[in-house]
């Protein structure tokens, strides 16, 4: 066996206790509109709402017992903040949450929810690092990265692993890339636990850093990431880049509209809710349904956290 | 064995192969926030986003074959036009849909999609029920009603067998109080296979019918039905009255606030769609939550079609 796959099966075992093992749920009517087998991967039914979950407990009980004391940090406004805060409750461990000072109230109460201690920051990047560091300087609390970091990366790969417990056969896994940390961990479970079952990115043409990344062989940058997809406006790191150059068949991207119309599907066909990041894989199978005809295609539906007073509908 | 019991296990068995077997959702925050174990039965995942697909599926599946062959025919402009179009479509069965000129495109369509062949009429109840008898004394198709007639009822009872048996302890049932053919197939599934458990409803104060009527010991109708659980406007029959009168523990009246924070609730915390009339059991719940300390209560979300672009946020 390889050294990734016991890797992999470590944190399997390792997080299984504290997440859900979600649903994995299917649609007559969008499998016809399709033409294929599509089977969704419920992750906005994990705890905190979102597939972080995973690799936020697994970071977590990655750390040896004295680390463990110092508490975590990050610097998240979105789902690896919440993740963050509940993993480390359930660990008993500190979580020390830096968010801009024009995060929305709502996500400062799901942070506040969870047990996260919050400090403020101005919104852009380099006050959230400097008060990452100051914070940091005070408690000696481990910093954690939400998708550039391999224990993240190995939990992100449990839900794939899962998956592929409850439906054995598929032909392809599509996947939302924003960090890239759900798409290198779902890209090493199918590689070493079932090496036919090819692994593709759906991303937002708005911030499509990960298909000019592949292209150039290098990782590119998103100017603007002006999408609805806010989970997905961040870009690769060098520590999942290189898993996905090496294990992902492709990427393929999405416009604006296309995202809403396969997140309105979602929501009136399977009757859940997910985020607008989520709706992305499903916008690139409808794209390029041609290429899927008569195919068993797993979609991982990130999370499920939005604001209800904020719908495109 | 009594009659009644043994009628339900025959509806139970004859309905399963064409039905989901729908999933029961937790939420640990909205157990926190009520105090007691809520289990919520998800019958806005059954096909056709109801539970009135159980009573349409039973309904024309307890018709002679000759009886069939002449079709079935209701008014509805709601799920159960959209249940009996599905049901009969899979008993390869012709299903004859009055709709009033005035209900949106989206229902209308959904109606097409399942194969129901829609006659419109004028929205007042005397015109449904003139152009019904026009087409039904062409056609001789069998007139089903949403709720007053027993094989519907029994259909509906079988959400509560299934629920029962998913989770056997369950001190209380909630469901919504509409025309009453679910709540009178839950208090008749719940009497019969456990009588511990006691069923209650919930009902909109601005369509609290149910609730007068059981005051009364005589059916009562609405005269405004002003709320937006859009399900719940319509009122009892003399069928189901009498089982609502023997079985129903009482009904519990709720504000069309109290049902949006509900909906809202239910949409954050379990991250699913249900339509309004589906709310309004745990905005009883909420209501009354000192009475059910520590308790394991059932809630029917007895659907889940909503018109994405209509919705109280």
């Amino acid at each position: 066996m390889s050294v990734v796959r016991r890797e992999l099966e470590i944190a399997y075992k390792r997080v299984n206790p504290f997440i859900h093992r979600t649903p994995v749920m299917r649609s007559q009517s969008i499998d016809e509109m399709v033409g294929c087998n599509v089977f969704f991967k419920c992750e906005n039914f994990q705890k905190t709402g979102s597939f972080k979950m995973r690799g936020a407990t697994n970071a977590i009980l990655n750390l040896s017992d004295e680390r463990r004391q110092k508490g975590v940090i990050t610097h998240s406004s979105g789902n690896f903040a919440q993740a963050i805060s509940l993993a480390a409750k359930i660990q008993g461990v500190k979580a020390y949450i830096i968010m801009p000072n024009n995060a929305s109230e709502i996500k400062k109460d799901a942070v506040k929810g969870y047990g996260g201690i919050i400090t403020l920051s101005d919104a852009d990047i380099n006050s959230r690092e400097q008060v990452t560091r100051t914070i940091q300087e005070r408690t000696h609390a481990n910093f954690l990265h939400p998708s550039n970091q391999l224990d993240v990366i190995l939990g992100q790969s449990t839900a794939t692993i899962e998956f592929m417990e409850q439906n054995p056969e598929m032909d392809f896994i599509l996947t939302p890339v924003g960090g890239g940390g759900l798409i290198a961990g779902t890209a090493l479970a199918a590689h070493h636990f079932n090496n036919n079952c090819k692994v593709i990115g759906g991303e937002p043409t708005q911030a499509d850093d990960a298909y000019r990344s592949l292209k150039m062989g290098a990782i590119q940058k998103n100017k603007e990431a002006n999408t609805i997809a806010d989970g997905l406006r961040t870009h690769l790191g060098d520590v999942n880049f290189p898993i996905i150059k090496e294990h992902v068949l492709k990427i393929i991207r999405v416009d604006e509209n296309e995202i809403v119309q396969a997140m309105k599907i979602i929501w009136n066909r399977l009757k859940i809710i997910v985020e607008p990041s989520s709706a992305v894989p499903l916008a690139a199978l409808l794209k390029e349904k041609e290429n899927f005809k008569g195919d068993q295609v797993g979609i991982i539906l990130s999370g499920g956290n939005v604001d209800l007073g904020q719908l495109p509908f």
